[in-house]
């Protein structure tokens, strides 16, 4: 196996990304190597992966708890932080215990989070396996849980010690999940790489898990996005850094949280506010018509939707853009595109243009 | 008001500590202040100690979260932490705001995790109002809650943002407590500081909270830990930093989980640890008898226990031990004193001998 390295440079917390088709390897090895050093080792899981997809049933991980959450966003709570992080006390895992987290973005968080808190923070891997979790959640070091107020409203940050990215587990993924990966994909070339676009859009065959840059692909993925964790850790820049990552999110809550999460998978709704950022960016002379038509015809490729499945209402889409943001006498903050690769923050949206683009997704 | 300010240094996350008979009123403007740039505040407390000693009730506050939880240790929990979570989340607050802890210990804790969790960590401010809390819990960062599993198993490291102390709380805090937070107090010289352990001894009133002294000690062991920590933050040097803090805790851990949480209060059981400790290090040829006697001396002013209660279990005590650390072999690491004001962390230290100390409180 041909292996990737990303390097993700955060002085003290740096660390390596492993990319191969067989990386698990790599994982098993990591924990094999902490238990030799006596050094406890759990593994978070979920029940649709553990033991389906993914399994350390090496003898050398008998001993090891194994703790294994439901599936599905609802498990990203409370209940689930409290239940690992009592069964690590009740396994004697200590300070120098680590946690590896197998499965998509929720193992990742939840597992993340019961790392960061438990005895105030020991190490953790991740060892994604979804398309969006290699791409995206299982990098920079964001971990937490829901409440019923609202999606990631509790968690830390908290850096991996390594990611092992194998993508061989994308096989068995469902078309909907590896689509609703690629739009996070199709991101990182509209918000900062117009000639990684340009790749996706004139591969012959779209991308899937045995196409042979599938690797490649994650790899450059990583690439960016630690770039952009390295530079803004904490998402304290205010008009760049990890924010220039929430790309089509403004509109993906809004339209989320009106259509009931589940409805759209997260993938979908960041597609399909990613085009209607470029709707809005075109129509205050940022993007052209044709680049506008570009991002639809990829998303379109991946079978994500570029209009709204039933309609909504703009009112509760307006509205819930209200409660998601700290919306100023009425007026938002948007990561809109000056031209294909480059994001920017603008300031001060009025509702009424926001209203008029959710409308363009209606029909 | 003379006021005193500590600075504890920590690069970006560098802090003040303001102490003074009337500090209260420095924690009031640092709230109003934040209101007035429209950041939303919230205040954590206690039912013992909110509109009964301290009252934010002022008009300038009306819309301001209050989160008053129980009395106790208990209040620690994981139930409490999702509660503030989630009223934090209904009243607005978002990453500008603030949580202002007010009360001893365990409100800090867990106000204080419950600020580092929400948004993956929102300011807040320690208003201390027991001498423990105000020579020892808010400062530091350390933020935590307990599981069944074992105290403070559950946490964040999270500095405040400033810490008031406004002595004149101690004024109605119970004779008992005092005393407990008078352990913490002369833990301080002990560990790190011979000449204010000769300070202490020489009062000629013992300390209370009319004492005119009672500032300036505080002020003294706040330095000290302001110092401690500046040098290991997150308590990763092995021997030596945080971890001298920890003097006579090995004991006093072993005695509070055999006796009972409750029984002793933390400082009491820390008293007596660091009775122990000084024993033990007797023992080692490290401490002269005379010295021990000065120690079990100023324990007695302070009426803070010199033996057990009750008797109890020695097999229970080093079996509470065990479970405490890591224990290699039967060999545990215990903070020692090499003299009055020298401490180090002794490794290797066999149960036999703990156990012939444990014994020499029995009688
Ligand atoms: N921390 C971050 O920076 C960050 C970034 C983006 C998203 N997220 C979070 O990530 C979560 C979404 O992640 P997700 O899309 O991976 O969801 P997920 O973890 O729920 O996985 C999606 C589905 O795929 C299944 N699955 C996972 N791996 C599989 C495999 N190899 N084969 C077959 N099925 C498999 C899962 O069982 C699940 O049903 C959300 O909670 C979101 O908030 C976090
Ligand atoms: N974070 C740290 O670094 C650190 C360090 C040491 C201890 N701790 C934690 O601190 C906690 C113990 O703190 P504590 O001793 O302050 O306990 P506490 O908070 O329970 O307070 C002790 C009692 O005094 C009462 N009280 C508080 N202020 C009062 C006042 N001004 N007048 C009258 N009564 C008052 C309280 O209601 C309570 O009954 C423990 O949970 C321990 O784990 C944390």
């Amino acid at each position: 196996m041909k292996t990737s390295i990303v390097r993700v440079e955060l002085s003290g917390r740096s660390y390596d990304i492993y990319i191969a088709s067989g990386a698990f390897d790599l994982a098993v090895s990591a924990a094999k190597d902490r238990l030799s050093r006596r050094n406890p080792v759990a593994f978070v899981s979920e029940e649709n992966i553990w033991g389906k997809f993914v399994n350390f049933d090496n003898p050398d991980f008998e001993n090891c708890a194994k703790i294994i959450v439901e599936n599905g966003e609802g498990a990203k709570c409370f209940r689930n932080l409290e239940r690992i992080c009592r069964e690590l006390a009740q396994r004697n895992v200590d300070r120098s215990g680590a946690v590896f987290a197998v499965g998509g973005g929720v193992v990742g968080d939840l597992a993340g989070f019961s790392a960061a808190s438990y005895m105030r923070g020991i190490d953790f891997y991740q060892v994604p396996t979804t398309l969006l979790a290699m791409v995206d959640s299982s990098v920079g070091g964001k971990t937490g849980i829901n409440i019923p107020e609202g999606k990631n409203l509790v968690g830390a940050f908290h850096q991996p010690k390594a990611v092992f990215i194998d993508t061989s587990f994308l096989k068995t993924l469902p078309a909907r999940e590896f689509s609703a990966g690629m739009a996070e994909v199709i991101k990182y070339g509209l918000l900062g790489d117009k000639s990684f676009f340009g790749f996706l859009e004139n591969l012959k065959e779209p991308l899937s898990a045995s196409h042979p840059e599938i690797g490649n692909v994650i790899a450059h993925c990583c690439k960016m996005k630690a770039k952009i964790v390295s530079n803004d850790e904490r998402e304290t820049s205010k008009d760049g850094g990890r924010a220039l990552l929430n790309l089509g999110h403004t509109f993906a809550h809004a339209i989320e949280n009106t259509a009931g999460y589940g409805h759209y998978l997260h993938g979908e709704a960041v597609g399909l506010g990613m085009l209607l950022a470029a709707r809005m960016s075109e129509k205050l002379g940022m993007l052209s018509e044709e680049e506008t038509s570009r991002i639809r015809r990829i998303l379109e490729i991946y079978d994500l939707p570029v209009k709204f499945r039933e309609p909504i209402s703009s009112d509760l889409l307006i509205e819930a853009g209200r409660r998601d943001k700290k919306a100023m006498s009425g007026k938002s903050r948007y990561v809109l595109m000056n031209g294909i690769g480059t994001s920017v923050v603008v300031p001060g949206i009025e509702e009424s243009l926001a209203r008029e683009i959710f409308e363009t997704a209606m029909g």
